[in-house]
């Protein structure tokens, strides 16, 4: 968890604020409530909302206020958690530390919570309060997301992933794959606080570079975390077959340059923000967060 | 097929346009797009793109201008196909006459073609063009699609149906199931048109009164089809067993007052339209046609 303040307090209040999506309803009774608050809930590093959080604040923007915008990439996230861990995909039984979501409830209400919760981020960037945010600048944004996750974002890195499950792939198409899988989401978070900050189209190109470098950054040291790792501390299973059949950048790269590789993408991610002079600043601290983070 | 012009007309655009939407893609090589396209062009009535360019044009506005923001709709329906005849939820393995996706393409492809259908109708949305559409009222459509097809939509009525299946439910329940699984697309299709037209609060409200009866009446003649069909008309499965589990309006109320009941839905259908003198217009003809469809 990150420390720092004000950080940590964010993190608190995005689960706070998770929690209270879910308040009112009568859980008991709809398995589909049930199966969506049970995995957005289940913990988490939060790191997409933070980073929208952060990136409107650092830029001139109301960093709190951004939050109910922000929780429309959490939701997104979660949604292609519960849909990557199904028998059919990657087959896991475990994330952050629990039973998946269909492991609970069945496969066919975890992908229908997980439909759910697609439909509800968007819900969320179509509706939620940010001051002084116009409706072009939200049309935007919605396209932006929608870009993000679909057939050329999120979506075509899962199918990216799944095809080259057990193939031997070189950098640029392991690459290709993490930017697709993770980083377009990821990119997305860091736009959306430059969006709602309103900030010039030249602090946009900035910070989209610090996206994609930390996006890449990311699943580096995931992949150096499941290497060097245990379960533990990941809280999801490790070691599978199909994982030790998937490529990653320790075993194309070898560890030590995998490292390198990560500590140069920190270094990219340090520079585009300092090009804004904000080199110093909070989306400098998450980013170094990233790299050494140890779960 | 819709024979009355311009209707059978629009019906090939929309095809045509589909058919555009896939074009220039590298397909051969991508499992995603040919999985995605596949369940799209295999057919339909294309009834719900229909609805909101027919809405649109009986109201002022410029129907066939409104055809690309139209296909959200006919996108969010296939995702919807292709989820629910997975083998966990009612495991069909024909649906228009050919295999379902998940047959051709596997589970996971087709898991994940549905979800950037969903992505997809939302991009739509964002960024397709209708001649003077601001982005407020843009803004607006977004969240009713969101809102249509989320948890206390289309979702929440898929989870009802699976809920209910082999159970003995009434009438009420049977039809809070439907004009949620079905009747909120249809609704938000209808109510799309209205806003690309620029109605009235009054105008929007006869539309949806039309449209919630439209959907209801869809569901009692399906019902009724099924029971009296068979799967070469249908082109689905027909008969299994967990089909033969579940409720319909012919089970509840037996089949002479179930064709009653779609007659008194027609009846509202052309009495709201009847509100706004355009009773015997292009969108009552749908309605006719939707009560008397023999597939």
């Amino acid at each position: 968890m990150i420390e720092q303040q004000p950080l940590g307090e964010w993190v608190d209040r995005i689960d706070t604020e998770l929690v209270r999506y879910f308040s009112g309803k009568d859980l008991s009774a709809n398995p589909l409530e049930r199966a969506m608050e049970y995995t957005v809930l289940a913990g988490g590093k939060r790191i997409r909302p933070l980073l929208t959080m952060v990136a409107c604040a650092e830029y001139g923007g109301d960093g709190p206020a951004a939050l109910p915008m922000a929780l429309s990439s959490e939701l997104l996230h979660t949604y292609s958690l519960i849909h990557d861990d199904l028998p059919c995909m990657d087959d896991d039984a475990m994330r952050r530390g629990k039973p998946t979501n269909h492991i609970i409830f069945g496969e066919a209400n975890a992908i229908l919570a997980a439909d759910a919760l697609q439909a509800e981020a968007f819900a969320i960037l179509a509706d939620a309060d940010y001051p002084g945010l116009d409706a072009a600048r939200r049309c935007s944004v919605i396209s932006e997301l929608a870009e993000a996750v679909g057939r050329r974002g999120m979506v075509a890195g899962q199918i990216m992933d799944l095809g080259m499950t057990g193939k031997t792939i070189n950098l640029e198409q392991l690459e290709l794959l993490h930017r697709r899988k993770t980083g377009c989401l990821l990119r997305f978070c860091v736009r959306l606080g430059g969006f709602l900050a309103d900030v010039s189209p030249a602090v946009l190109a900035n910070l989209t570079t610090y996206a994609n470098a930390i996006g890449l950054m990311f699943q580096v040291v995931d992949d150096l975390l499941d290497e060097e790792g245990d379960s533990g501390a990941m809280g999801k299973t490790m070691g599978k077959d199909h994982q030790s059949r998937k490529s990653t950048f320790p075993k194309l790269m070898g560890a030590e340059e995998a490292h390198r590789y990560a500590d140069r993408l920190l270094e990219e991610a340090l520079a585009a923000l300092g090009q804004d002079g904000k080199r110093d600043g909070l989306l400098g601290v998450i980013a170094s967060f990233i790299r050494t983070r140890n779960h």
